[in-house]
């Protein structure tokens, strides 16, 4: 295994020195392990994400005005400790309530919950919203009923935008949850990312085999597929998401790399996926092409629709400022 | 290979009707394969890049206000036609000359040449600047003296923050040389990228080796050396750079990936970057970390330092809005 580290344990704290040496916008708690905004706005409705690390930009990348709070990054798949989130949700109180928006992996779940009660027994109200928008599988490898996955961005921004204009914990969950409701996504991988600690690729394909429906750890979708031209490929993950929940009117579409596909490549997707939905009666209203939900190095697009309502148009379009989300600021 | 293509004859116009689709600020010209703004400012020094594809978000990805006004890609790592730059020169053209700025590779500047005669025959001004800021090779597969690469993005953000600031032609080219003039960059390869068209990826290296000094094609550096620690290939890079022209004050740095190389790993490369560069008594003021000049899906990361001056950093903040660099508006 070649990869641009100095020790697999050595991977999250060289990062987080990194993100905290790139972000001065940022707060890099080295010690617990959480990134957070340097300033915070009394009376601000908190939001926190997190999960393992080795999907970046997320959470990280989307800590920053007009979207999280704070985010605690484990290890390389592997849920953060409930401490951890603890840390993150003091560091995003401002006396208003936090929301926690948990992809639904039964270890960050649980750390989550955990972290809540904590946060709880400390006077900081927690409500938790827990994204479930892949509809490859109904359980898998590390989940309880689906996976949460590009959706969460999705949820994120939205929950962000609102906190951002003022809105009550109640409301910033209650949109959080309606994002989840209505955003679902569909992923197929090429080839497998490495885990560093692991030091090989996560799963073998043959060179005429792609996973339909993979996990954003490589864990196993629906089936070994055989590999396709791009357009099959997007009309199968596209076909998968219209039979859970029909496509129709103005949607937000994420086009997204899994972190060892070529931007040129993610284009092209999108390119299909736009004939798609124009032939299914759908708009694509708005839409993010690039790695923004990510399987370390792994090969392979996902594709996350959310079906828009003017009000999540409106917190989509509001200013955001990220290192990975930036507009109208 | 699996690539997410249709076929390796359609990857750039499928590509193209991707960023069409998801940029409707930009102009695609699909038949002459331009990228252009969709509104030009009149009396505005035009800016134009381009080279062959493979490399995004470059060039395309930073056509926008603030920065490029048009781009011309070529085929996957194979220059743009005559006919096609003069394409994206007219759509730049604004009544007050146009800028080329141009990677030195032999191909391009060949190209390029011969489209800045063709345009001066249609009464448009065109003054050419080469970036050659790669230290690793003097000559190489692709060019006469030094290749271009991550400085040509400092130089296709001054120039365009000065040129939508009002500065002449002149002015304009003046700074697109002194951001050569004061750019350097060094790459260092894990896994060769795979060509569409070829196949098959662009070279082999054995489990222990890396590419010292690789080109943005894949062309070979200094040597084949030992994988290290990053610390260590960090370190290499930037003593190279550091024996070309010795880094002191205050510094832009971009840690670039190559296409496959997970942001998590660039952000502790990033890391042992500015550690280096602290104990050399530079001061990193300005950074990006990410994918911003790529080679398909190779995996690696080059590194782009370059001196700055009040009226370079002035330049670099200045709002921008492309799809790739944001920030300001």
């Amino acid at each position: 295994m070649k990869k641009l580290i100095n020790s697999p344990d050595a991977v999250i704290p060289d990062a987080l020195r990194g993100v905290a040496a790139a972000h001065p916008s940022l707060h890099v708690d080295l010690e617990n392990r959480v990134i957070s905004r340097a300033q915070r706005t009394p009376g601000k409705v908190g939001v926190v994400s997190g999960g393992g690390s080795g999907h970046e930009p997320l959470h990280g990348g989307y800590v920053g005005f007009g979207m999280l709070d704070a985010a605690a990054p484990g290890e390389v798949y592997t849920s953060p400790v409930p401490d951890q989130i603890l840390a993150a949700t003091q560091a995003a109180d401002a006396g208003a309530g936090v929301l926690h928006i948990v992809k639904n992996y039964t270890g960050d779940v649980l750390n989550f919950r955990m972290a809540a009660e904590l946060a709880e027994d400390e006077d900081i109200q927690v409500v938790s919203v827990v994204t479930d928008d892949d509809v490859a599988v109904e359980d898998s490898t590390f989940t309880a009923g689906r996976r949460g996955v590009g959706g969460t961005i999705v949820a994120e921004k939205v929950a962000g935008a609102a906190a951002e204009d003022g809105a009550d914990l109640e409301t910033v969950a209650r949109l959080a949850t309606e994002v989840n409701e209505r955003s679902r996504s569909f992923a197929i991988a090429l080839h497998a990312g490495t885990v560093p600690a692991a030091g090989k690729p996560g799963f073998n394909l043959a060179e005429n085999e792609v996973e339909i429906g993979v996990g954003i750890h490589g864990e196993p979708g629906r089936e070994r597929g055989e590999f396709a031209p791009v357009k099959e490929l997007v009309g199968y993950a596209l076909d998968a998401i219209h039979a859970d929940r029909p496509i129709s009117g103005d949607v937000l579409v994420i086009m997204n790399g899994q972190g060892g596909t070529p931007l040129i490549e993610l284009y092209g997707a999108f390119a299909e996926a736009v004939d798609w939905l124009d032939g299914h009666g759908a708009t694509v209203a708005r839409n993010l092409v690039g790695n923004y939900i990510t399987s370390l190095d792994q090969a392979g697009f996902s594709i996350t629709v959310t079906s828009l309502t003017d009000e999540l148009v409106r917190y989509w379009d509001a200013p955001v400022s990220t290192p990975a989300l930036r507009w109208g600021v």
